[in-house]
């Protein structure tokens, strides 16, 4: 099915018509540098890429197509293989800056809701891709979650951000979770945590303190948990999972410098992850993770 | 001191002296929308608002007038008595859509940074304040997380976001949390959570299931928890603290629709919250809370 907006025509991905007017898009280096692979090397290369993604479960691919001039200037549409409605666009260097991006998946959007069916779209942004927030941003898109991921091409992780529109509005919003977590000395375990992860108490009551809030960052929120003293001395133990961006060598020599009992050493997971582990004095468990 | 921008010219705030003009800004209802407070009755009322916003410890608050034609067209500044350095600003309806309010509060940022000696500032935007989250955007603040908050006049919560920005990049960068909660049967309890906060299973392994991620919502990441089978069949009990917004009341019912056994009664908790437990089979303890 053809879409057409005020400035585009997008017509559905051919990669044998479409890979060599495409190939100045997947070969472009400054392009790609927010790809999930690196640039193409050739035509043929592009064509191949192009097959593979229209081969996902559920890929609908448009190639997109000026109509003042009739160049092919890039590629929007829904991802396949994916667990939720995946918008995903590609645009020729020459073309940024004309909001010809936010235009074709504005289109997307609006025929997954109106004729595919689905009743949300999200799309995974580089959190310094502020072009590609911006295109978000102007489809309705915000912000729902973050995590970190590495590209197999890359040596280093890098934080992705979760941006979504949803057709009708959730009857449920969690909008965060707290574990609690029972130690005997609240203000030691919250100083401890302050000195190795960074950690900002946002609230301490008692004395001595037997409840405290503390944040995983320096800001007034984001992810966090409760610290506690139990109520009949013996503290359940807890094991939580930290997921760390580039940082995470850095926190496991602050936390070994620091005088943290058990750090335990950095160990590569059959999961794809690179994890260590911190043991509070309670016995709690502490995971730190990060992409391999 | 005095900031002057290409526009605009910001004079420390005297309420003695600005509180007529800026009358307009704070008796305006569809202003004060978006205010910790509703519209003042008067110019008296204003400028009782303004003493007490600039008596907070730390405040530092300026008039914002226009260059043009000498109008004090509204305040910025930086809040008193808050825990991090928090960015605030209001202008006049007449004055807005000109970009007036990014220029004043990037002046504000900078005279935070340069001169102040603050490393960050942050905002509290309201979730559906889509001209203020541009400003912030404008004035290179990004979402850091979110909370659910209740302001004294209105009936409803609301969705928060914090939105900051560091005068250099932290070290540490924790970007998720996830507690991991051990459970007899992993694929029942995936359901019931599915079935009860709208939960969403990102993974599932083994057969029967061993492992499990739930996000508790709709989208590929969010506020979430791992579900793992303990390895001795004990499941040592955790408790976790959700915050939920204006769908409180609506989870309740559904979870005693549901036929979960420990659904407890709300409770209005001193310290603020309403709130209500669930309880897993296992003993764990899931705490729903939203602002009084």
């Amino acid at each position: 099915m053809d879409l057409r907006t005020s400035r585009l025509e997008l017509l559905p991905l051919d990669p044998d018509e479409h890979a060599e007017a495409l190939h100045a898009v997947y070969g472009d280096p400054a392009v790609m540098r927010w790809w999930t692979c690196p640039e193409r090397a050739s035509v043929e290369r592009t064509r191949q890429l192009l097959t593979e993604e229209l081969a996902g479960p559920g890929a609908l691919l448009w190639a997109v197509r000026r109509a003042e001039d009739g160049a092919v200037i890039g590629v929007t549409g829904l991802l396949g293989g994916v667990a939720l409605p995946g918008l995903t666009w590609i645009l020729a260097r020459r073309a940024w800056g004309r909001g010809f991006a936010a235009e074709a998946a504005a289109a997307v959007v609006d025929h997954a809701f109106r004729h595919v069916g689905h009743d949300r779209v999200e799309a995974w942004v580089e959190s310094t891709n502020t072009r590609s927030i911006a295109v978000c941003r102007k489809v309705g898109l915000t912000e729902r979650g973050r995590f970190v991921q590495r590209y197999g091409h890359r040596d280093r992780p890098h934080e992705m951000i979760v941006l979504g529109r949803a057709g009708t509005p959730d009857p449920v919003s969690v909008v965060h979770l707290q574990p609690v977590v029972q130690v005997v000395d609240v203000a030691a375990t919250a100083a401890l945590l302050v000195a190795v992860l960074g950690a900002r108490v946002s609230f301490i009551a008692g004395e001595p303190a037997h409840v405290a809030g503390i944040v995983l960052g320096p800001w007034s929120t984001g992810p966090g948990l409760r610290l506690v003293r139990p109520p009949r001395g013996e503290c359940a133990p807890v094991e939580l999972v930290l997921d760390v961006g580039p940082g995470f060598v850095g926190l496991r020599e602050s936390a070994l410098a620091s005088g943290v009992a058990g750090v335990e050493p950095i160990v590569d997971q059959p999961w794809g992850r690179r994890e260590f582990a911190l043991r509070l004095p309670e016995g709690h468990r502490v995971v730190l993770s990060t992409p391999s």
